[in-house]
C-alpha cells in the first residue's frame, strides 16, 4: 500500500528520537521548566526575530487553537475565521465549548480576504443593533490553509492592517507552518509572522514531531497564559517531551530542512500526476496536492494507494488529496506515478 | 543534587523508547486507530477483566479528568470529590470551565468516606430546595490519593454501593494507579476497579511513560466519547505515541513490575528515614512518603536534596514529601539516608 | 411622532394590568407554583391540544432560547438554524456561552428549507470526519421568522419528517407567535405546532404582555428542566407575574383576539403604503411590513415617523420595517398614510 | 393560613402598580432606553452618592449574580464567597455554568471574615503551585446575608481593604438590601456600599417590586456590560417594566419607607415570639427571623402558619424562619403570636 493519506503517518524525525533517547534518564523539572523547553523557546524566538516574545509548547492543534483563542477573547467576543477554517469545522465545537462563537467569512481557496474582513467589521460597528451581537474580538487564519494554499506577505499585511485599525489581534494556525515557509514562491517568513500577528503556532505534529505545537506570542503572552493552558488540559507534566522535540527541530535548521523535503516531494508528485493528465483541483504550493480523478479510476487506485477523498466534483469525478511530509520517500512517489 | 521532588522527572522506561524507535517509520493511521493503540486497548481490557469495555488513550491527567467528567454529567449536574481532590484544587478550574461544579466532601488522609457521601446525597434529595442546587451527578476519587493513601476494597465497595443506590457513576483518577496496585498491603486490583466503577484511568505519565493516560470504561463509554475527547483538545493526531507506550507497559507485566520497583524504593526510604528519627506525617503505603522535619534541618537538606514542601506543621517544623518512581535508583536513597 | 419601530413599545394589554391589580395582595407561592401559573399552564396545554404536555413560563426570548436549547443538547451537539435566525445573530452569543455551536443553513425569506436541512444531515453523517465535527442535535426555526414570514403546514411537516428521521428535536421560537397564528392565509395552528415539534414558545412580550414567554413541551420537558431554568437565571421568584399575564392572555381567546388586531392593522398599512406606490421588500403576512423607500423620502419621513431601517437596497433606496402590534391604533396608520 | 414563608408572596407596592397603569400606553423605546429607566438610574445614583456611576436594571437575583460575576472575571479566575453564599449553594450552578469556580470561605452567621479572606489570598499567592489553581478574582458577599445578618461598616471596610490590597473587586448581593439598610442598628448606608464596592445590586423583587434588581457600578461598568446582560438572557425588551418600578421605589424615599415597615414588623414578631419563650437561632436585625421550636409544636403550627424549615437543631427541635416584608400586616403577626 502506498500511503499519501495524511502528513502524520510516521513517528518523529530520527534526530528527535535520538535526543529523546540520549536525555531520557536526565532528571528535569516538569511543566515546561526543563532545560530543553527553555532552550527550544529561545531558539524559536531567535528564529522569529522577536527575542522578547514568549513561547509555550502545547500538545495538539485543536487544543492550541482553543487555548489561545480562549485566552485572547473576553466573554462577549468571538473569533472571525474562514467558513472552512479548522476552528469552524473540524474541532468538534472546542471554541464554542469555551463560550465563544466562530464568526465566519467566505473562503477563497481556504483564505479570507482583507476587504471582506474589513466589511464585516464595518458592518458590525455600523449596525445599530451590534450590542445584541457577538463582538468580533480576534481574527483566525491558517497558513497553510486547509486547502494547502498560502497567504502572500501583502495579503497578510492587509489583514494585519485591518486588525490593527480595529484593535483586534491576529492569530495564525500554523499546524503545517513548515510546509508553508518552505514553499518555493512564498514571500512569508517566520519574522513576518512575528511582525504581523499577536500569536501564531509552529506546528510540530505534522512536521517531524511525535506531538507538540509551539505557540509564539511575538510581543507578550496573555496574562497568566500558563494557567489557561492548565485549565485547557494542555499542560504536559513532562514538558521535556515537547521541549526536546522543538529544541531538535530548531537546531541546525532541521525544521526548515525537513519541510523543504516535503515540498520537493510534493513538487515531484504534482508534476508527475499532472503529466499523467489529471487536472488539479487547486494549484497548491505546499505539501497537500489536490487532483480530480474519474470515479472508476479511483476505485482501482484505492486498492493500492491511500489518499483522502476531498469532494465530489460531478457525477463521475471526485477530487482527492495526496499529502507528502518530512517522511515521504521519493520511491513511493515514483511507484504512485507508475500506478497512474 | 538528589532528586525526590516528584515522580515525573525522567523520560520513559527504556523499553518504551525502544519500541518508539523500532516502530518509528511504520505508517499508521491517526487518532487512535493505529495497531498499537488497538493492541494496547485489548491488553488493558484483559488486565482489567472486562473484555467488552472500552479504552481511550488521552495525554494528561487534568485533561482526562475534565474530558471524562464532562462526558458523564449533564448541564445541571456536578461532580462530588474530596476537598483535597485534584479536580477540586489543582486543575485551574478545568471542571468549572466546562460548566460543572465540584461538590466537596471532607477528606480523611485524602479519601472520602462512604458514609459522608451517603449523607451528602440524603441531604441533597431531602432538601426541599434541591431543585435550586447543583445535582450530584457522579463521584470522583483518586487512588492513590493526593496524600499517597489507598482505599481498601471494602471502602471502594461501600462507595460503589452508595453510588449504585443513587444511580450515579463512580470515577477513579488513577494518575499513580500503578503505585497503588503495587502497594504491599492493598487488596484492590485492576479487576476490582473494573467491577466497582463506571470509569477510571490508568496513569502513564507518572508510571513510566512520556505522557498518556488510559481511560477504561469497564462497561461502555459515554455516547460519542471520541468527539468529546476531540472537543477537549485531548485527541492525539499521532495516537501511536500513546498506543505504543501503553502497549509496552501492558506487555509482560511491565506496568506492575516498574510500579513494584517504586514501592520497594519507597519502602527502603521510609524505613531509613524513620530510623533516623524523623516522624511520618502520614503512613503512606505508596510511592509518596511524607515526613516531618525541623525547619533548620530542611534548610540544610535543601542544598543537596530536592523534595516537595507539603505543609507547615508548627512554627519550627514542616512536612515534606519524597517521591520515588519507576526510575528511582537505590543508590540515591542510600545517599539521602547518609545525608540525614 | 408616529411609532412603528417595533412591537414592544407599550406596556401590557389593559386586561392584564387589571388582573395584576386585582390579585396584587394575594399571597401566592413563588417559582411558578402560584395558582395563576398553574391555571395558565392548563389553559395553554388545552389550547395546544396536548393536555399531557408541560409548560414553563420564562421572562424573555433570548433567555428562553438559550435555556431550552441548552436543555435539549448534550455537550457535543449544536443547534441547526437559519443564518438569519435570532439565535444565529442577535443573542450576543448566548447559545455559544452555554457551550453549543449554531450550525447554519441558508435562509429563504428567513425560513429554512427541509431539503437543505436533510442535505446538511446527510452530509454530516456521510462525512467520514464527522466525529471531529459538531453533531447537529436539534433544529431551531422561528415562526413568524425575523422577516415576518410564515412556514406553511406542509413546510413544517417536511421539516418535522426530516427531524424525526434523524432523531433530533424540532424547536420553534414563537416570539411573535400570535401574529403568525392570526395571519389570514396561514394553515398552521397551535395544535399543529404541538404535534410537529418537541418544544416551542408562545411569545408574550411582543403580544400584549409586559414580559414572559410560555415554553410548551407537547410531550415532556427535558429532565429537571426547572433546574436548567434556574441555572440560566430565568426563574422568576414571583412567578405570578408571568402566570397572571398568560392566564389572562389565554382566557376568552384574548391572545388570538389581540393578535388578529395587529394583523388587521398590518393589512391596512400594507394596502395603504402599497397604494402610495412603495414596493414591498417582502410580502409579509404578519405584523412586520417591509417596504423600499427612496433615501431622500426616508430622511423626510424620519422627522415624523419611527421605523426600523432594515437593509440597503441600492445606492438610493433602503428597505425599512413598520411593525404593528396589539396596541396599534388605526388612526396612527391613517396619519402615516397621509404623510406618505 | 398565616403566611410568613418568604418575602415575595405578594405582587408589588400599590404605587408601582399605579405607575404601571398610568404609563401603560405610552410608547417608549426598549432595552432600558425608556425615560423611566433613565430616570430611575439617575435617582439611584443620586441616592448612592455616585452620580458618575452606572446602573443596569436586571430581572432576578441569580441572573444578576451570574451576569455581574461573569463580567468581572476572566477565564482563569473564580469568585470568593461564603460557603453559605447564595452563589455557592442556591443558584443551580449558574456561576460554574459560565465557567467560573466559587472559592469558598467559612461563614460566620452567613458572613465572611476579612482576616480569613486575607489568609485565603496570602495562601493562594504564597502557594508555589498557584498557577495550577483558580485565581481568586473577586469577592462576593450578601448583605443582608442568607442568615439575615448584616456586616458592620467596619467589617465592610476591612473586606474592602483586603480587596484593594489584592486588586480584586468587591461585589455585594443586595437581594434584600432595603431590609439591611433599614435595620435599626446598622451603620451601613447606600453611600458606604458605593464607596466600598465595585458593584452591588439593590434588590427589587423582595422589596416591593414584581421583579427587578438594580445593579450599581459606583465607578464604571465592565466594558460592554450591556452585551453581557443580553448574552445572559437578562435584557428586558420592555425595560420600562423595571424602569417604572425602580423609578417609583426611588421616588419620595419609598424604597426605604417600605423597608422600614418590614423591619418594624420583624421587631414586633421577634419580641413577641421571644416573649413566648422560643429561643432565637440567630439574633437577626433584618426581616428574616429564626427561632427554635419543638418538633411537636411545629407539627401543630404548620396547620395554620406557613414558614420555612431552616435546619435541624437536635432530635426534638428544629429551627424555622419567619420572614416579614413590605407587605406584612401587623394583624397577621398578632394572630401568629396568639397561636403561639
Amino acid at each position: 500500500m502506498l500511503e499519501f493519506g495524511c502528513d502524520y503517518l510516521e513517528g518523529a524525525h530520527e534526530k528527535i528520537l535520538k535526543r529523546l533517547l540520549e536525555t531520557n534518564m536526565e532528571k528535569e523539572p516538569g511543566y515546561g521548566f526543563d532545560k530543553y523547553s527553555v532552550s527550544a523557546k529561545k531558539k524559536i524566538l531567535e528564529a522569529c526575530g522577536c527575542p522578547d516574545g514568549e513561547v509555550y509548547l502545547l500538545v495538539g492543534g485543536t487544543q492550541t487553537n482553543a487555548t489561545v483563542i480562549d485566552s485572547m477573547l473576553t466573554n462577549y467576543q468571538g473569533v472571525v475565521a474562514a467558513v472552512t477554517g479548522h476552528v469552524s469545522v473540524h474541532e468538534s465545537g472546542a471554541i464554542e465549548a469555551s463560550g465563544h462563537k466562530v464568526l465566519t467569512l467566505p473562503q477563497h481557496l481556504g483564505k479570507i480576504d482583507a476587504g471582506e474582513l474589513k466589511e464585516l467589521l464595518v458592518n458590525f460597528w455600523g449596525d445599530e443593533t451590534h450590542d445584541h451581537m457577538v463582538f468580533p474580538g480576534m481574527v483566525y487564519i491558517s497558513h497553510p490553509t486547509e486547502y494547502g494554499t498560502l497567504y502572500t506577505k501583502a495579503e497578510l499585511e492587509a489583514i494585519h492592517t485591518v486588525c490593527e485599525e480595529y484593535g483586534i489581534p491576529l492569530y495564525v494556525d500554523g499546524a503545517r507552518l513548515g510546509y508553508g515557509l518552505a514553499a518555493k514562491d512564498t514571500d512569508v517568513t517566520l519574522k513576518d509572522l512575528a511582525r504581523l500577528t499577536e500569536a501564531f503556532y509552529i506546528g510540530g505534529t505534522k512536521v517531524g514531531a511525535l506531538c507538540g505545537e509551539a505557540v509564539v506570542f511575538p510581543k507578550k503572552a496573555p496574562k497568566h497564559f500558563f494557567t489557561t493552558v492548565k485549565q485547557h488540559g494542555a499542560l504536559l507534566a513532562k514538558g521535556r517531551l515537547a521541549g526536546i522535540q522543538f529544541d531538535t527541530l530548531f537546531t541546525d535548521d532541521l525544521y526548515m530542512e525537513i519541510s523543504r523535503h516535503a515540498i520537493r516531494m510534493a513538487g515531484i508528485l504534482k508534476e508527475g500526476v499532472t503529466k499523467k493528465g489529471y487536472p488539479m483541483l487547486i494549484d497548491s504550493p505546499t505539501n497537500q496536492q489536490f487532483f480530480i480523478f474519474e470515479n472508476s479510476k479511483l476505485e482501482e487506485l484505492r486498492k493500492q494507494v491511500a489518499f483522502s477523498t476531498w469532494e465530489k466534483v460531478d457525477e463521475t469525478h471526485t477530487a482527492i488529496r495526496f499529502a507528502t511530509s518530512w517522511a515521504t520517500k521519493e520511491e513511493d512517489i515514483e511507484a504512485l506515478l507508475q500506478l497512474l
